[in-house]
């Protein structure tokens, strides 16, 4: 079906009517994309995207663990294996594939997005199925060819005035350098990601450790030097346009160890047989060193815990990372940041924007947290909850504790290019749509709903990540 | 009041038209009940229910816990008490007490389930009150007199295409082989339920681990001998229709030790003095071994966990289980399950089916799990969420990370049989004011949801289960 | 704006017509106020209101706790420290602040709590913004000084039928006794909230035992002169009106240990070094001795647990208690409250009422006790959730297990005295909004609702608080 222009509004006439006000004042406001992991080279090199199946299936893990769960194998999608087996080659059986499930999806967000995509970008209002999967293939295949569809061209059609990537500490971001020689007036920036050097149990933790000391000219063997080194890092992401670290831990848990406790913990955890609450220990303390750095240079912390990453041993081992197969887990903020609270909750210059995979936290912890500590903001509903029901629970969970101005706006945190707007577009509607009802009941006038829907559109995200 | 035919539907005026479009294609479709508590006797033997009390009030937990909760003691309503000590025998004098405080149930479920049930099978459409109980009571206990409320009548009348029992694995399915034998054309299938022999602190776990070795001519005081012996009563279930198992664990534990171990902790739980710890590694390494079993025989695995069985003890030694005290608790999925699932979670071919009395598992860990692993289903809203609430709860908790497919439709759960057709109107309507809501609100096309309403209505529910 | 006569009710006019006719039923019946933190001395002596700072901003923690987390001193807005340093004390300046970041309440209840006060009591219809703020300062101040807004005046005007204020066990009740002497009508009850000479780790709790031993007579220093001094402070507090006792612990933790069990824990808090395990086990002692004492002399007892008071250090260093920054943490009550329930839990004449700050556990825990054991019932939505949406899940997650009876009507819980006909106005609103929807959908009769809507405004509070 084409893109009905009242999509994810309120049924009912009275909440449809302000919501279609509201959204026609932010409709067409510039995309601002604080948080997200699209590929730098795109921007860069900005060559066209390969085929379909490249574009749309094999990247996207919201597609390919819906199939999954239905029996269709990851080598089928084309997913590359770690053991580089052999894997589905022709872009237009796992389209095919791709088309035969699409039914899957009805309900999901991924189905809006797509949808949205394929009216928007190239013209098709039909639905995917089996009878047209090879028609459609050429339609999208085709478009992908033209000079329109390159990832430049569509930076200025989508009316992004700012996007983030998110990069490795050991990144050279050569990508982004790149970028800002080649006189291109978009605005890409780098986003500092150190978990690979942070996190003890990440793959290759201390050779990376090492990598940063070689990189830096520091000598991470040191506690002090681990500390400089990031410094210099942050600095050099600084210089290319980075506003934000971003913090991947398992877990919330935040540590203000003493100077000699932090020098203990981190030769553990670097020449030692840390345990995995050590571990754990040595994210959270360098959740709060960040942060101290961030009182110096500027930053804005992001933190998203509470993924059991790789829950699946098999898919783990036989695809690695990033394969769908991560699942929320109970996430406490109340105890494990204190620390980092007590340490420098209370510096209004300091942004730190927390994410969750735990909705129970919104209305019982995060929405009180933020709304007393000056450096805390909420993300947005993140991940399986970046979706209409997910921020509506969002906002009917967090705004009457925090109101609107301790949230940062939207974040479409992907590495989809193509749902960009789609995402956006979902947000602002849903958005509107909740701001439509606080206005339908008199629990808030059209005007402030109007300069709020502003606000959460674009203002709230400049403003917190400082672009 | 009178049933109204627009009972559970969007008061919106544009839902209400939708979901009524939805809800005339799914009202008439056969009912498919593929979990429940309905006593195999009714139709092997196909007797009169006796009377008002005894069908409506002292079996239904729902009832007498919320009479209790408002200080009616569980005799007056003529719950039997485990020291056979006196209770009310007088059925007209419980009906009496249930109509002077049916107030109390508006709001619930059970109201809704009673009043369809007299509307429809009893012609009767007044609010039952003190005013008219004895009337009441004379028009039921006449019409339960009527051939036409014979158990097999009745099950004709409800149109029900298939329906399961529920069988403790050292039944003799008696009953079961009676109706089979009668030539009736009613399909009423056991489901192995082997708490009693799986469960070291289920009362006389030891003396019934013993018969099961009697009744299978294997050695169960041997692990092999044990597991030998729950695969042929696997098998003599199946042979009289069985689809599936049902596991009534307390958490959702899982284990998967090597075969020394297994046989280690075999042998503390049925010979030893194992710790609770013990108790609950035994049945989630028997999960594991039933979901082998399954791979082999073909069974679908129910997975129930989450209730605080027994909460009060006074409550328990009086009158024994199953008398309103179980009381659910926060339930871990993601931990708990990651053995199971590493040891057979990627099987397409085998379905597990995972309810939650933790409702805020839906989001956070069930619909993430289910929407990735290939062997896992989710069960429908159970027990305190079987409800317009909680079923709308489910759904929007749910779709938007699992879609459809990845739920098994409806089960009424039910030992109050004549409330089975109310039950699965309730959900048909339900489902059906969700979908309206997606189609209003130009998320889902109505074709789609028309389709879908028949998922939800009778096929996910003969596919997860085999039926 | 001015205060819209249909706020809080649904949109859609079906349901709209609905809630308007319910409220019609409800909005002019008395308010009964039977948990709350109004001063006594208010009504004892009857003075003037200071100013509109002092009123609406330096003791509102809803309102300095929004402010400070963007970044506004609490020194900026009045709020003392505790160590007597410089605070802002032109309440002008201070009324400026409150009016140059009043958009940052929109969307939370204190806006609508503050306009419908500043409407209804001081004619203002404007919203509050740097233009007006010296205006409306001067508009306020100036009503504040005419007799019709002292604080027995305000009472009547109220239509409130009884108020309980909240009283320390070491309190003397004078004002009590003052207004019981003077002759005025209005009905003022204490609450005995004995948490200083209960919790060990309160501040200077062996001091306050100490003191309970002076105040009674009894010697606290032993178990039974423990106890037998607070049935004394009960009696005291009954023989002015107490119908109740409160109790904020932090967790639901209750304990029911032999009397030798008990002497030695009791020894071990007031005399040893106890650890922050056995605080929590006295506590949880204590409320079972609490419940055995309610069913000897008739007092309600509230139970309030689950805040993690004062989280930051720094807050609680300079301004003391109460400050804003009680975070809400999950907890427990299925196992928490189990040595309770079996001790009291099936006395149908005693009254325990249950307050969450943990939304997960209405549907999941509190409903499910309050629907079985006659001691138990639930209390409003509380603290962070009292406010719409906060009311709506409240109602959502607990009608279809608990039904209405086993909950108890409407509290303010408030120090904010002109804001009391608002808050109990707002509930009264989500109380009818929610009942218009299950007539609208046909799951409860209009007659019926009605019924209900009365209970929810009064009687239930009435009846549960024995007023």
């Amino acid at each position: 079906m084409a893109l009905h222009p009242d999509r994810l509004f309120p049924a009912d006439e009275t909440q449809r009517g302000i919501a279609r006000r509201l959204y026609a004042a932010v409709r067409d406001l510039p995309i601002v994309s604080p948080h997200g992991h699209t590929d730098p080279a795109w921007y860069a090199l900005n060559e066209a995207f390969p085929d379909p199946a490249a574009l749309f299936v094999k990247p996207d893990h919201y597609v390919f663990r819906m199939l999954y769960s239905q029996g269709v194998a990851l080598e089928q999608l084309g997913v590359p294996r770690a053991d580089g087996g052999p894997v589905e080659t022709d872009p237009r059986a796992i389209w095919r594939r791709f088309a035969a499930h699409w039914h899957l999806f009805r309900g999901t967000p991924t189905k809006m997005w797509f949808e949205h995509a394929l009216e928007d970008i190239f013209g098709v209002t039909e639905v995917l199925a089996p009878g047209n999967a090879d028609r459609l293939y050429d339609v999208i295949a085709g478009a992908l060819a033209t000079p329109a569809l390159r990832p430049r061209a569509l930076y200025e059609r989508f009316r992004i005035k700012a996007i983030s990537t998110t990069d490795g500490a050991l990144d050279d971001l050569a990508h982004h350098d790149t970028i800002r020689a080649s006189g291109w007036a978009g605005r890409v920036l780098p986003c500092y990601r150190p978990d690979a050097v942070v996190d003890p149990e990440f793959d290759g933790f201390r050779a990376n450790v090492a990598a940063l000391g070689a990189l830096t000219g520091e000598d991470t063997s040191s506690w002090s030097g681990y500390l400089a080194a990031h410094r210099k890092r942050r600095a050099h992401f600084i210089a290319r346009g980075a506003t934000a670290s971003d913090h991947g831990h398992a877990t919330a848990r935040t540590m203000n160890l003493s100077r000699a406790e932090a020098e203990a913990l981190f030769a553990t955890v670097t020449t030692g047989t840390p345990t995995p609450a050590e571990c754990d220990a040595f994210r959270g303390q360098m959740i709060t060193e960040f942060a101290r750095m961030s009182l110096d240079d500027g930053l804005v912390l992001q933190l998203h815990p509470g993924s059991f990453r790789n829950h699946s041993d098999m898919l783990f081992r036989r695809f690695g990372r990033d394969k769908g197969a991560d699942i929320p887990t109970p996430t406490d903020y109340v105890r494990a940041l204190k620390p980092l609270l007590d340490a420098v909750g209370h510096e209004a210059g300091l942004t730190i924007i927390l994410f969750t995979l735990d909705e129970t936290a919104y209305s019982r912890e995060l929405a009180p947290l933020a709304g007393v500590y000056p450096a805390l903001k909420l993300g947005p509903a993140w991940w399986f909850f970046d979706a209409p029901e997910g921020m509506r629970r969002f906002r009917e969970l967090t705004t009457e504790t925090a109101g609107f101005a301790n949230t940062v706006g939207f974040n479409d945190d992907t590495r989809a290019y193509l749902s960009i707007p789609a995402r956006h577009d979902m947000a602002r509607r849903c958005d509107c749509a909740f701001l439509s009802r606080l206005v339908a009941e008199h629990r808030l006038s059209e005007d402030d709903a109007h300069d709020i829907a502003i606000d959460l559109a674009i203002r709230l995200a400049e403003k917190a990540y400082r672009l």
